[in-house]
């Protein structure tokens, strides 16, 4: 599949990007931002890991767009499907069974751990989090709900108040019974630990402490992502995920594990659970599970959970729950991951491509203070000092204090590689099925625009 | 356009549907159900006002499914427009500018009322009333939201606390800052009123002191859907709306208007506001924006509130904001409806056809205690007594309490009617381009299955 730009005359495409720019900047108000400091890119088509703008310039799509096309932009299969399914029914209330959602939903459960096998569907994340949260509730009849700084479940009333960054802040309005806690992450240790087997066990100590003060019989939740995302791709230490398992047996506490951004290949299984052997209680999911095609998202229920509710309803739904365009474009995409090996093609980048290269990447620059990740979700710590591990740009850095990380950015565009940014972090999150020598193309421009951020450094 | 059944092997079909059915079981958890104790119709296909099952059975679909085919099934433009979209461009992120969210953006800001010109896109109502009242917090630096008693705004954390029916209960945490109040309903007058005017003097009145004793510099906003859909289809009295404007322009409180069923030509124009000449500052919307073929939703926002988030960072995003096959599927359905004048329609069904039809009906039926609405957007009121207006069933009645209203459901759907019914009322909310022939078959079947209603009456 060789990517292409629109063709035509190209002060006609550049007119017409005009014109999409101009009715942008009058009618559509973006998400994050400030809406008359921003200058939205006219996007003109997409193939593959690239897309393509009106005025000739490609990018290669380090950054998955929000980290959901997992299988690349415009998959023949699955851009199939939708058009089928379309011409057969697009929509249809929950309350019915349609072939699609049933054939989705026995997909998902097929491919989660455990007993995980009743599939309850939402339009995206933020939703799936905030039913996990009100299952966990009303199973347990207990409030309060515990999750992590550095973290980032959604933006929905308690979805962002479970998040663990400053994007929670403006929003916060004290939620009842929300309390954050710290995860292990070794390169900036809340716990001073040296080592990832201390790291594990101090932050183990440290939850465990936490539920003892919060009080474990008032906790109905612990929600963590399995392998943070935004938040850093912190890679959980080898014990770390069972040992909280441990703890909510122990405790009665339901263990949600929010995989929106780590499911569906993206780290080289279909769950990112799946490689410490851990099966959770329920599992929010979004994105990959039909890389983002049609909006969908859901929560996969343990048996127990379920039968909660099966004589008392659950109180919970949205119109679109199940929509079977949303559910042909999961089956079709879930089909494809497997008939392409796509899951294993993300496992096999990580190991022997993206790891292997970053990590020399790495050396060569002062700015690369840690390369931490598996399969296609990397994360590079940026910093103005290896020694010290001062970061590249203050926490939650704006304006003239982000400049080094916009530089960067800006360099990164420049050349063709649509980076992901976040504080003082580049994620390499291509397409899963990016091919090799996509992948070396993109690792040698991040390579070339990290020379923009070593200038911050202080060797420079 | 002739509606059609699925063709093919009777025992052929019916084994495909209970095959379908029996996926569904074990793996799809459904909305607002009690698991075990549902019993989900397979439904083979759909088109127009029309969907039908594996077992040749035919439905006349006067739910719209959850009030959101406004269009009906299957409009073929849409359809076509859907799949245009998916060979072109499926996905997107949020921070691009492209085609079709500009231009859908574009043509709901044309139809707005006022000057509520910028979009901020979701994937749903609930998301959409979660970044509306988020919006209406930051812009005034209040916290307090109101909503009324008899209404539902979505089941996320803030959409559902804002709710006021039982689906609330379960999920309240005595969220920060919601504060119910009575709105105006002559037949069941919270306010002891006689009159239409009474109700409007004496609803507002009531408003006005909630707000003097909540504190008027304490309260962000008021929301309200503007004409209440699944608590009862409430048309408001001639100046409440009015009414409302005038104590937030008083006080400084943004007017949210909820028009998520209302909205998209339910009422007989674009938004029901518009029956009023009311001006909200923020409208959430939804459902008919794309007749639900591919999620949507959104907040039509003033140009004041724009213009605190012109320099500010706006806190709320969602990956799918903006997504380009759900953009594609409204601007087709809004242009679809210009055309066809499907709008316009809906007034003359309600004008002309429904309404009339209804009217005759209350006066043979002793069970229904009064008809109301506009468009295609109508309640009956079903109550055992039309003297003391006491209800068919007691409010959120369930179980052998509910009977009446169980058994009158399955007499509908006995005789090919799929009727919308919630406690004590059903609706007949059909499809906006229903035809006459379909909307006086359906009011026939309504008709014949209302004789079950009346055998629960004091008169039977």
């Amino acid at each position: 599949m060789t990517p292409h730009v629109t063709t035509g005359n190209p002060a006609d495409l550049a007119a017409t990007g005009a014109a999409v720019k101009a009715a942008d900047r009058a009618h559509v108000f973006h998400s994050w931002s400030a809406q008359a400091l921003i200058d939205p890119l006219a996007v003109a088509g997409a193939e593959g890991s690239y897309f393509w703008d009106y005025d000739g310039h490609r990018y290669l799509d380090f950054a998955s767009q929000l980290v959901n096309t997992n299988i690349g932009h415009q998959h023949p299969k699955v851009v199939a499907a939708i058009q089928e399914q379309a011409a057969r029914l697009c929509t249809l209330a929950p309350g019915f069974a349609v072939d699609v959602r049933s054939e989705a939903a026995r997909l998902i459960a097929e491919r989660t751990p455990g007993d995980l096998d009743k599939v309850f569907f939402t339009n995206g994340g933020a939703e799936a989090v905030e039913n996990a949260v009100r299952m966990a509730r009303l199973h347990t009849g207990r409030q309060k709900v515990l999750s992590t700084y550095r973290s980032y479940h959604g933006a929905t009333a308690a979805a962002i108040n479970l998040t663990g960054d400053p994007r929670r802040w403006p929003s916060d309005t004290a939620a009842a019974g929300v309390v954050h806690f710290w995860g292990p992450f070794l390169y900036r240790s809340p716990f001073h630990a040296t080592t990832e087997a201390e790291e594990c066990e101090r932050a183990l100590a440290h939850l465990a402490d936490t539920i003892a003060f919060e009080g474990p019989a008032t906790i109905a939740a612990i929600i963590l992502e399995s392998v943070p995302g935004t938040a850093g791709i912190m890679t959980p230490p080898a014990g770390y995920l069972a040992g909280v398992r441990e703890l909510c047996d122990r405790h009665g506490i339901v263990f949600v594990l929010d995989e929106v951004m780590s499911g569906f290949g993206r780290t080289g299984k279909w769950f990112a659970a799946q490689h410490w052997d851990v099966t959770p209680d329920l599992i929010t999911f979004a994105k990959g599970v039909n890389s983002g095609y049609v909006p969908l998202g859901g929560v996969a229920i343990s048996a127990a959970i379920a039968e909660t509710f099966a004589t008392r309803p659950y109180p919970g739904g949205l119109t679109y729950s199940g929509h079977p365009l949303a559910c042909a474009a999961a089956v079709a995409t879930i089909n494809t991951m497997e008939e392409e090996g796509v899951v294993e093609h993300a496992a096999h980048l990580g190991a022997n491509v993206i790891g292997p290269a970053l990590t020399e990447i790495a050396e060569r620059h002062p700015s690369v203070g840690e390369v931490r990740g598996l399969g296609a979700f990397w994360a590079l710590e940026l910093v103005r000092d290896k020694e010290t591990r001062e970061p590249l740009v203050p926490y939650n850095a704006a304006g003239a204090d982000n400049a080094p990380m916009a530089e960067f950015a800006a360099a990164c565009k420049a050349s063709g590689l649509w980076p992901f940014v976040n504080m003082n972090r580049t994620h390499v999150v291509p397409p899963c099925n990016i091919t090799e020598a996509e992948a070396k193309e993109g690792l040698a421009l991040l390579d070339e625009a990290l020379t923009v951020a070593d200038r911050h450094t202080t060797s420079a």
